[in-house]
């Protein structure tokens, strides 16, 4: 038994953003030694870890020399060098999730690939390496108006993903590879959190539902558990464990699927990582994703995944029209309410659209806690000063 | 308002142990920046504030220093320099709890008299300057044997108390300021963790409840909610906000209380910060204790301070005979079990006896809790490599 605990045991984390910060909450709960590295020298990260590196996540030589300091090497974003974290296994260190899993996720159309190959349940779809390609695709009537475009590389949090319906959408294309997929008409975009450690222990939690603005297109909320059917639950669970297996996955793995309007499952894209559709466990399950990441990597038992309350998870993201120094307005009014939970995530300037934090609401009742994330919603605002 | 996330507002704490690091998870969660003092250069708050200064706490410049470049200061332990916090009060900063509470509070020989002369109840006692005083008072009867005597200043988690039963007993006493107290024999030792905000806002937790080893007189857990009649939990609740009141006391106030065999109610002491008989909140509540500190001495509204679920919490101290680097034995045993959450206080060295760390179990009954707590009470050992 590795001592992780007040000793010189090290924990490397390539990333230091958000979900980082997150992170350090639990190694510093547990008195895990942690070195951080990351390109931006004010990230969330830099304080509450033990050694904070400025550095490039994607150059080999910074990445590999990073890892080479630690005992086990983890990250909290996808775009690092993949290279780098294959050599350092070879030479015996752990990495987890392993290489050889982040290279199956990190390139969009592998992953498509991927769940095809595993008989994981996927919406159709075709690759193309540049625009001239898929063009073509669509002139020989091999794609078809409207599609899902999305880029097989560094797409995160909505970037990089359109909706081609004509010409015109399809001109503001950038050029590089890409997947076209079939517009799935959901009844529901859910999400199942699998975490899973290299003894192969596996567990998930609830399934989540993102429920979206009726107009805008747009998550609003992420509620747990999701208001579906039983027995739909249970399918969704077993189609998210599956994906983790298939992957050998080791530590937490946002599954994101659809429910089609046929009660289908399809995958629609994971995260190896944790996850925004998990952020609501901080105040509403047994054990937190990211207190459940670092047991999982560190091969340490897992934790209860189920919930003690409903939770709805409400993003903070800066206001349209504001750039500047960032101001929480009314954050005063919504703490005023039971069971409401700001985190905000320490970046000093927003920008529209910008992820500035979220709020947690977690309460007995579900519906009573819909009902205060409405509120919250309509009364903080992310804005410049 | 004043903006105190992600911006220039500084709070200041004075103490760097285990309570301040505990608060550094929730400033760090509203990305509020945070100084911190200690004497130990190795603090387990040394990282996780924004700025660290090592210093003593006792010493007036060090304190009134520092104090002067934040905007709001508060304290994790009571042993530091009243006359720096009053002095800075007098030119505007804000102090919380004031040095006027504090005051009150840090010697307990005027933490009694201050019950005396608010009509809450408490044990009976008389103080003496020194030690030939108490002898004296022994002598003339005014004291009669056995008696609990407590050291009126620098008393923390049981350093500073005794029972005297004999002249033997009274020997080994030091010659500092004390008082003598009626010993009770009380049924149930019990706590009610009071917060208050400067506007006057006054929320309590739920009653907890310390239970005792049968033969060793230490607490062994502490139980959420206690188990006792829901008449005397109300009145303790009763008294316990108007011991806060009546301290005119801002943040968490501990208030530890004797439930005799007549079914009364008496305040054995308050501690002015959160504290030990608080942890549980950290799993079990709507708002944990450290978060509720900073929101009251913030002027932010109170949080809810019911329970998700039962919670119970182990302390994890030094074992008998183990001096040297620290080991948790067993650790990953106790972390299989549901509900279970270490915490590691971050001291690299055990003492015995030695505070390390705490254990929450949470669950949704209380029986349940109570059977998992004795399973890990008996499993995790705190020992020497």
């Amino acid at each position: 038994m590795i001592n992780f605990f007040s000793s010189n045991f090290k924990l490397g984390i390539l990333g230091g953003g958000q979900l980082g910060k997150m992170m350090l909450y639990e190694t510093r709960k547990y008195d895990i030694q942690t070195y951080v590295l990351d390109p931006n020298p004010d990230a969330p990260c830099k304080i509450a870890c033990n050694h904070f590196e400025q550095g490039s996540l994607m150059d080999y030589e910074t990445v590999y020399n990073f890892g080479k300091k630690v005992d086990v090497l983890t990250f909290e974003i996808e775009t690092v060098n993949i290279k780098a974290l294959a050599d350092l296994e070879k030479e015996g260190k752990k990495v987890f999730p392993s290489a050889k899993t982040l290279e199956k996720i990190q390139n969009k159309g592998k992953q498509k690939l991927f769940y095809e190959d595993h008989n994981i349940p996927t919406a159709k779809f075709r690759r193309f390496s540049n625009k001239a390609h898929l063009t073509e695709g669509i002139t020989d009537n091999k794609v078809k108006l409207p599609f899902v475009w999305k880029s097989t590389q560094g797409g995160y949090d909505g970037k990089g993903v359109s909706i081609v319906k004509s010409g015109a959408d399809l001109v503001k294309l950038p050029d590089v590879e890409c997947i076209a997929e079939e517009m799935i008409n959901f009844k529901n975009e859910i999400a199942v959190i699998v975490v899973r450690n290299p003894q192969e222990e596996i567990k998930t939690y609830p399934v989540v539902e993102m429920e979206f603005h009726p107009e805008a297109n747009q998550v609003e909320y992420v509620i747990c558990p999701a208001r579906i059917d039983e027995k739909i639950a249970l399918k969704a669970i077993e189609v998210a464990k599956n994906v983790s297996t298939a992957f050998e996955h080791v530590g937490i793995l946002a599954v994101e699927m659809f429910l089609t309007q046929n009660d289908e499952i399809l995958v629609n894209e994971v995260a190896p990582r944790p996850h925004n559709s998990g952020h609501y466990s901080i105040e509403a399950s047994y054990t937190n994703q990211f207190e459940q990441h670092v047991r999982a990597i560190l091969d340490l038992p897992l934790g209860a995944t189920e919930s003690k309350v409903a939770g709805i998870m409400v993003n903070l993201v800066g206001a349209d029209g504001h750039t500047g120094d960032v101001v929480y307005k009314n954050i005063e009014k919504i703490m005023a309410w039971s069971g409401v939970t700001p985190h905000i995530y320490g970046k000093k300037q927003t920008r529209p659209f910008r992820k500035m934090g979220h709020v947690t609401i977690v309460h007995e009742s579900i519906e009573e806690a819909r009902i205060i994330a409405e509120k919250v919603k309509k009364t903080i605002k992310v804005i410049s000063r």
